[in-house]
């Protein structure tokens, strides 16, 4: 018998039960054991739920489950940061293994629980908090072995693009959120998935593996996507381009750049045709070369899969016992970064509109909505100007091309 | 010191020693211990190589490394059927672990040998043998314990991929297939990628792991790209589409279909931007959801990195006991194939023609060049009609809608 606890039974939880009732003989066959949920940590022990349990298997004291020596694994699916870091990190020290969803858990206390993990000879694997169901941080990890990762870019965050695809459907950014809210994609605050705060979380996980030493989450730099009007949609479509909002970590001549940000993608790239809640990440190597995984970025099921596939990894033993880190001193140069860039500004003078058109390449408006696509130019400089000429970020819009982006 | 043998300096041998080469350090800190090819088995010791070799290291006889009781891990890269055949059987019964990027000997003794490796407790791994680079025999065996998968389509062949590619750039066949000999990318016998052969048996490993249950090989339909015109392409062309050699199984009530064939996708289609020698595995599953792996399908780096992918799952530890092969009694469906399909025949009578217009849906030629698109029909009932009225088969050419494929 192996005896598990899970914490939290929220939609992942849920999922993980339920895909293990379904696959039970099958289960049984593969491992020669029961997978046993032994105990569920939940807040309200009263809350009606859509799944049967067995009596007394819910319990909202984290020291059972802690001091039971039955149970030497813990699924943490709380998506709860702080909560979810004493969870995870007092069940390392009790000498547990421990499978994690929760994505900004792993962003925030990255090395010190990896190092944990480490000194403890525990598994801590966390292939649910990104991507939901893609198999992407395996994969990551198992090639940096035998590869310089010179790029990681993704579409991290299902919310996003949902809204994105509605809006190229023809809706405007506030029926494309209610909608996303209504059908469960996005939350009743949509702050950290609509600003890039979730595709950054997501983005330092993967840039950290990939590039083999530090990056904090608040050094990259992140722009989402609520600024985004029906006249962007449309004139981003008229060029037969689409928009996404990119996570990016590039490694370059001494150190690397990582931002979030909405990005024009032509019918051409991979990208283009990642519609709805997918998300896709993209991964270059100097030996494997271009790498791209593709599929369900959320979802009970196709999260709960991931979760399972760690905990497979756990109960076979086909884990890794190396700290998956690298202790490379990076140096963040994305200040440095250039592009070509969509660039609409609501409100704004004729005096100001001639400052702008200097940078232009191609004026695409000059109506109560102005419009242009810039030069090849730098994007700190950009920003800069919009800050030094006073106009707010909710007054304007930018989207980098994909095309030029040394 | 981990001691392997390597059989075979082709391509992919080199490959692994440059790789190795270039990562000697990161190696050594990840492992803690040194990565040694110790006998490198070659079948001429007098012919020059462009790789820098240690005095005595290669070998022409294979005992030599086989009784070695030091070298515990064989890389199998012969590329030959029979010969990789008697290396990798002889070295499981010797109780060394076995990696092989070898298609055509994992198709052919796939059962025979998974539980050959299963009895001696050994690994037997071959992520190299399909999709070049692209990681995808591992996370379908991943996916396996938790999902019923129920789909497994891909463009596996890079040959293929890169002629049909060129084709659509405006070269006919002829020249395609030539620039791609040049390149390497085709062999001076491309038999075995333009008739489908090489994606059979590829479809043939993803198919038995996907579905578990025996899916013999030769009982796969193929049909390669080899009659294909530069009519062809240019008709699929205009209606916005593309055409590529897809492999194809599919779970159905009460058995499977399986087969290899030319196939139109839309510009919607994930398949549709995968050009040139890239490949792209799409997989299906009831639970994760509909997943794609896109990378480099050939090629010395990325297929070697594979392979060393493989290799150091062994040397951690981190590679599965449980046999992945499953015993399910599969029934082969395959002749209940429906679809429509995109039409030519060089060479008709008028009479003929109108047996075909029968079937169409749309015709879109009547010259020399007859072409049509069929309504939604049994593939078998085309092929019998192609037979019984004598057409041969290097006269005509077929390619299915991906859209209705019910």
């Amino acid at each position: 018998m192996i005896n598990i606890g899970l914490l939290g039974l929220g939609t992942v939880g849920t999922g993980v039960l339920k895909i293990l009732e379904k696959r039970k003989e099958e289960l049984i066959k593969i491992t020669g054991d029961d997978i046993n949920i032994k105990k569920i940590l939940v807040r309200d022990l009263a809350k009606k739920r859509d799944i049967e349990l067995e009596g007394g298997i819910i319990t909202d004291n984290f020291d059972e489950i802690l001091k039971d020596e039955d149970i030497t694994i813990i699924v943490e699916v709380t998506g709860d940061l702080e909560e979810g870091y004493k969870y995870v990190s007092e069940s390392l020290r009790a000498g547990k293994h421990v499978v994690t969803a929760n994505k900004a858990l792993v962003s925030k206390y990255f090395e010190e629980l990896s190092d944990l993990a480490h000194k403890k000879k525990l598994a801590l694997l966390y292939e649910a908090s990104v991507g939901g169901g893609i198999p992407v941080i395996k994969p990551l990890k198992e090639l940096i072995p035998f590869n310089d990762i010179k790029e990681v870019r993704g579409i991290l965050n299902g919310t996003c693009n949902y809204i994105l695809t509605r809006m190229e459907e023809g809706l405007d950014y506030a029926e494309a959120l209610k909608i996303a809210q209504e059908q469960g994609f996005a939350e009743a605050d949509p702050t950290d998935d609509v600003e890039g705060l979730d595709t950054r979380r997501k983005l330092r996980i993967l840039g950290t593996l990939a590039l083999q030493g530090q990056m904090p989450e608040e050094n990259i730099i992140v722009r989402g996507i609520s600024n985004i009007t029906a006249f962007d949609i449309s004139n981003i479509n008229k060029m037969g381009a689409s928009v996404k909002l990119i996570g990016e970590v590039k490694s370059c001549e001494g150190g690397y750049t990582a931002i979030v940000e909405p990005v024009i993608v032509e019918s051409s790239s991979p990208f283009y045709n990642v519609g709805y809640e997918e998300n896709a990440v993209f991964v270059k190597g100097d030996n494997v070369g271009d790498l791209m995984f593709y599929g369900n970025g959320a979802g009970m099921l196709p999260t709960a899969n991931a979760v399972l596939c760690d905990l497979m990894d756990i109960i076979a033993g086909s884990y890794r016992l190396n700290n998956p880190l690298g202790n490379k001193k990076l140096m963040d140069l994305s200040l440095a970064i250039k592009g070509s860039y969509y660039l609409r500004i609501s409100k704004i003078n004729g005096e100001l509109m001639d400052v702008f058109k200097s940078l232009a390449d191609k004026v695409l408006s000059t109506g109560a909505q102005f419009a242009l696509v810039t030069k090849h130019i730098l994007r700190k400089d950009l920003i800069d100007l919009f800050e030094n000429l006073g106009i707010e970020e909710k007054d304007y819009f930018i989207a980098k091309f994909d095309k030029i982006n040394t």
